[in-house]
């Protein structure tokens, strides 16, 4: 490594899709209709009525610095909706605005992570939460997921992963990649377990809303001590605003601020405007009408995919993602997917961006585009497959 | 302190002014008219220009992600912007958006910052330097400045204090709380002593543009292995915004990216879009008048309180800050500031947010008031410094 790079930048992982990303821009340069399949991120624009509360703050003007742990009745509509959705008190000094999950999630870690401690977590995962651990020094203990437990962790494999090392323990749910969910029972026992064991749990709840059949289940409906980290990038289709939410267990109100004055000064302030339309009746109708279209296309993605021969071996409940076991055609999906976008510019994300857990077997296809192209996109699948391997 | 909350936070100190706001809050609740003093942030609205095109990139609602490195024409403006305002040239690779100076602060110091390094800074100087140093497990040197240097460090300020530990040096011009700046031949000779030590240095020009007699030099003039932190907050008048700009020594390029996909995703999009027309002719022109308002603001408040009897060791050249020296009047002024807020509704920052190099002596007036403000400010203090201490 170049001389003066710090040396937890070695355990820091880019995201391999990037070199696909460049690749399908060269391609779109040069005239190319690439199909995207790999982007975490929505195809529905900001809605309406959030859109016109940020147009409404641009006003006058004054866009000024917010206090660091947010406006508060940003903060309180927050509170409100955990009421609402969820028939929970949280109490609002425990909630803060963060610039997106992101920010959330260096709070949780920053204010409570040594160095030397180690994060448990399910492989496969989504890449940042290990690179957020390294960043302040930090492990990460993988646990291999399978389709036995949904992709998820429960309260037995913590138990027997926990050692002197353990600080916590990250739970998503629905799963980036998988979409699966932890069950309510699997949640409530690995919060009380992880608890037990004087350790933190971080739940990661930023898919939420984006479930089709059961209902996602927050860590705080089981404990006021469990961190939350939320967002509304996905199911309110904020992405490019850059904000969310961090809930944090009482006794880290004090040390959350000081470091959320110190590292942010502020969230956006036209965006936590903007946020707060959020939770209108009309917006949150319009948010549910997305969610039902996700549904579709996960149908949709679900069926194809297993009729041309890919194994899925948990069925996704939420989010927009389908994690695919490519066994049948390839063991080096990052080279499937780089030969896919070549030949028939799709674009799709490999199994090497999520952990190490038979990784080379697997693609994440999300469901962020319509029917209508995702079904051009499975058409030249099929017709890729055909000739693969060459 | 609470188990489960991370050692590095008993390192990480609070912005002790806060105390001062809440308590200036409850005034305002009761009807008292509290004049301003304390705030680092312009009085002046965001420029029309940029507020419109912020509207316009509403309009159509595709917030989405940028690349983590930023909008590229926004990259490619900052660049002309140093061509234009410093001649130099800086290649856009080099320069990586942010969601504010403090974004640039993480990604600078994350990227090259070890755990038991020492940061040398000077004292006093803005408080989250060393809480940024903290958060990475590292050290701060801090070196006692005086008027004798312009409250800045220099080469042999440097030699001096360089030992085995030292990572690099932070040089803030114009310095936040006392407004002075580096001379060109200082600031050349820290880069140059700084990196040939093998050191890091960190120029924070956060203020650049707001200075009224001499001009601010930028380290990139002197060296393209330094980094510098900027911002559109203070200049620009985008605070509420979230967005500045970090320029990195090519080596970087790589972690600095990696690490801004993992801890950003992006900055916001639509602060991203606005701080574009930043750069037209008319705006640099209305903010230069902005900038001529701020001098006019400094001498004036300079004039009284030295009338006052304040000491004003070094003469503010730039920011919107003057450090003032009150021992003619007491040697504790967070009592004086909370003392003053009290009996007169006048809000200003004691020296215990800016280090432990006689702060208690000190205290930072702002001029992000107009001279009105100021002035009913400034009759309170003169009323308030009859009867003190009591």
């Amino acid at each position: 490594m170049e001389p003066g790079i710090a040396t937890r930048m070695q355990y820091i992982s880019p995201f391999y899709v990037m070199e696909l990303l460049q690749l399908a821009k060269q391609l779109e340069r040069q005239g190319r209709d690439v199909i995207h399949m790999e982007i975490g991120e929505p195809d529905f624009p900001t809605p309406k009525g959030v859109l016109e509360a940020g147009r409404q703050c641009l006003h006058d003007g004054q866009i000024k610095y917010t206090a660091a742990t947010g406006l508060q009745p940003l903060r309180e509509a927050i509170g409100q909706y955990y009421f609402d959705r969820y028939r929970i008190q949280v109490a609002v000094e425990r909630i803060f605005i963060t610039p997106g999950a992101t920010g959330a999630f260096l709070l949780a870690l920053g204010s409570s992570l040594n160095p030397g401690e180690e994060i448990i977590m399910a492989d496969p995962c989504y890449p940042c939460n290990n690179n957020f651990v390294r960043l302040f020094g930090g492990t990460t203990q993988y646990v291999k997921a399978t389709a036995e437990t949904n992709f998820q962790l429960n309260a037995e494999l913590i138990r027997h992963h926990w050692n002197e090392h353990s600080k916590g323990v990250v739970v998503a749910s629905p799963s980036n990649p998988t979409g699966t969910l932890i069950s309510p029972d699997d949640l409530k026992q690995s919060v009380e377990q992880t608890l037990a064991l004087k350790g933190c749990f971080y739940s990661d709840e930023i898919y939420h809303g984006l479930v089709y059949k059961d209902k996602a289940v927050s860590a705080l409906q089981f404990s006021d001590k469990a961190f939350v980290i939320n967002s509304f990038s996905k199911f309110f289709g904020m992405t490019g605003w850059r904000v969310g939410w961090l809930v944090v267990p009482e006794a880290f109100i004090d040390p959350v601020e000081k470091l959320a004055q110190n590292i942010f000064i502020s969230t956006p302030t036209q965006s936590q405007y903007a946020a707060l339309a959020c939770f209108s009746r009309e917006n949150l109708e319009e948010l549910d009408r997305r969610a039902a279209v996700f549904a579709e296309r996960k149908d949709y993605l679900y069926k194809r995919l297993i009729e041309l021969g890919f194994e899925v071996e948990a069925e996704p409940q939420g989010a927009f993602y389908i994690y695919a076991n490519c066994s049948r055609y390839t063991d080096d999906t990052f080279k499937f997917a780089k030969d896919l976008l070549l030949a028939e510019a799709v674009a799709v994300t490999p199994g090497k961006d999520f952990g190490h857990n038979r990784e080379n077997l697997y693609i994440r296809f999300a469901y962020t585009a319509s029917v209508d192209r995702m079904s051009a996109a499975l058409d030249r699948l099929e017709q890729f497959l055909c000739q693969y391997p060459k």
